[in-house]
């Protein structure tokens, strides 16, 4: 077990008044234990109580025995392990990884009348959202990697190109760079479907006034990246300019608001604002950002509705965008570590209009 | 809303006494809507009630008003979607789908104390199960392009292969073909890490002498294939070609027991009978198979333990195995769909001796 994260999570569990929970996320039990293990369907959990006590629980055709720094309860596909699982779990509450799956804990709920499950991720999420030393190293390493990725993909943009032909020249580009695949599925949207923010890459073509969204992340040593830009073919008109000038005011203003103490929702305000001012409220249709980590989308959110303040160590997204619907649309993002004295973009590939010529 | 599919899950929850379900998993998603929507950690919720009363509850970043055949209740970022939810379920009972995040089902039974969750998924994932004919016409596509796919891949494996130079051959075949990614990560196993079952493919590199195991899958208009072949690189030796020649056996045991009306426990046994008479028993480490359609892995189980029996439109492998730990491993594995009087394999390609020479 990695004892100084261990004991972050039981110093959380204490504040919540936890005294025992269960870990279940793949890049939870990764963050504690050092392993990877992808379950599928089978039951993953790693059990926690605050004495310090833990034990992973994991399928025998995982092979982790002799492999994994944690003491280890194996089963097979012939064995129920939640009766097997039932035997460390002590009466009263038990916190429940947010994710594990409902019917893993619904068994155990009725296997054990004497415990009540409560939502019980917090005091590893709560851990995970401030990196440590080692992983503020590998998301700076991560992002440095994407930037560079971002900038070939970029050359794919040119006559005849269709969106998953921009996605495939980005993760050949992330490939070479040694990155074990993205972070999430590239987005990359010309024109029209640049106004739908949750569009998957697909067979359009490019055509000469088109905005072009790359929303792209890599995976560099199990540590995410994920930026936007948003490039023009051919020459932009006056309203896209605009549009891309106030989403990198936006998307400033929001880095600007980011340090130790200052309340989530007050970044998302101040990019909202800037965009608001301008008249585009309506057009800016989701939250400013979202925490990354081990896992592309992680605690915080940088949203109205998380209540939650910057601490040191978080790193999240800011990412700002304006859709207009059945036309175009701009989004710019980087990602952002809070420092004791502000923010540290992760990003370093500048927010600039970048023309591609169309022929 | 595909009616004939509703209806069968109607059926399904008269059967076991629901009166109302939430069905959550994608592919369950889509299997009774015809819309596949990828939640992340947003709630996605289709919500069943006996009388035929369905409807989705999704986020509105998904833009699914007017592109889904289902009533639709969206909420933002900035809502409560349990607290939208909570507004249909009715008190009572209610089926929650397997695999639904506990956070979900936690706060649900926290803020309706008058509603008992269960487990709930099978009404649809028994409807799943057995494939209408639509489904069965794609998943007969879908392994036969996986067939193409996977004799193409056999052609990267040459002096200073990695094992990740064969999943790429493998994905560039199944893209060429139109499938639109893999149903699974490609596992490729060279020499010893054959014997591993849960292996990922990493850069080992090829050596003389080598079992090469290619358990490869692909998605085609959503619908999964799956397959293996072992091949070897360099003449095999006695041990190696026996214990090759025992698995095909088992491979074509499992499938000559199957039938409608046959216990699945049945089929396990017939493969599994092959192997352990031939004193290598310990060494088939896992189930003998596993359903498959719209995912990956789906009910059934073909193993000891399922309590089920073969019904006609069933599709799941036999993917009998010996792995000898840190020498080699053999694993041959079809999909059958279920007929009327046996069972039709819908891999084509034959299980045969392979021996790629040794440069």
């Amino acid at each position: 077990m990695k004892q100084n994260r261990l004991e972050r999570v039981i110093r959380g569990m204490e504040a919540m008044e936890l005294e025992q929970i269960i870990v279940s996320a793949p890049a939870s039990v990764f963050y504690l234990t050092g392993t990877w293990v992808r379950p599928g369907e089978r039951m993953l959990a790693l059990y926690v109580h605050k004495s310090g006590e833990a034990r992973l629980f994991a399928n025998r055709l995982f092979a982790l025995a002799g492999n994994v720094d944690a003491p280890l309860s194996e089963f097979d596909d012939t064995e129920d392990p939640i009766a097997l699982l039932s035997q460390s779990v002590r009466p009263g509450t038990l916190g429940i990884d947010k994710s594990w799956p409902s019917h893993f804990t619904l068994r155990l709920m009725e296997a054990r009348k004497d415990v009540r499950c409560v939502v019980g991720s917090a005091p590893v999420d709560d851990a995970r959202m401030c990196k440590d030393e080692e992983e503020i190293a590998l998301m700076r390493e991560s992002s440095l990697k994407n930037d560079q990725a971002i900038v070939t993909a970029m050359g794919a943009i040119r006559a005849g190109a269709k969106e998953s032909d921009v996605g495939a020249a980005y993760d050949r580009a992330a490939a070479a760079l040694g990155a074990t695949g993205n972070s999430f599925p590239s987005l990359i949207c010309f024109g029209a479907n640049c106004a739908e923010p949750h569009h998957s890459t697909d067979d359009t073509l490019l055509s000469a006034g088109d905005s072009v969204i790359l929303d792209v992340g890599l995976c560099w040593r199990r540590y995410c990246s994920d930026m936007t830009r948003t490039v023009f073919y051919g020459a932009p008109t006056d309203e896209q300019k605009r549009v891309f000038d106030l989403v990198c005011k936006a998307n400033a203003a929001g880095i600007a608001a980011v340090r130790p103490g200052v309340p989530l929702k007050d970044i998302d305000g101040a990019a909202r604002k800037v965009i608001e001012d301008a008249g585009y409220g309506q057009y800016f249709i989701h939250r400013t950002g979202h925490g990354i980590g081990l896992e592309g989308h992680e605690p915080p959110d940088v949203s109205r509705t998380d209540a939650r303040v910057a601490q040191v160590g978080m790193v999240f997204s800011v990412e700002p965008g304006i859709y207009l619907p059945g036309r175009f649309g701009v989004r710019e993002e980087d990602l952002v570590l809070v420092t004791e004295d502000g923010a540290e973009v992760l990003n370093k590939l500048p927010h600039e209009l970048r023309v591609i010529p169309a022929e």
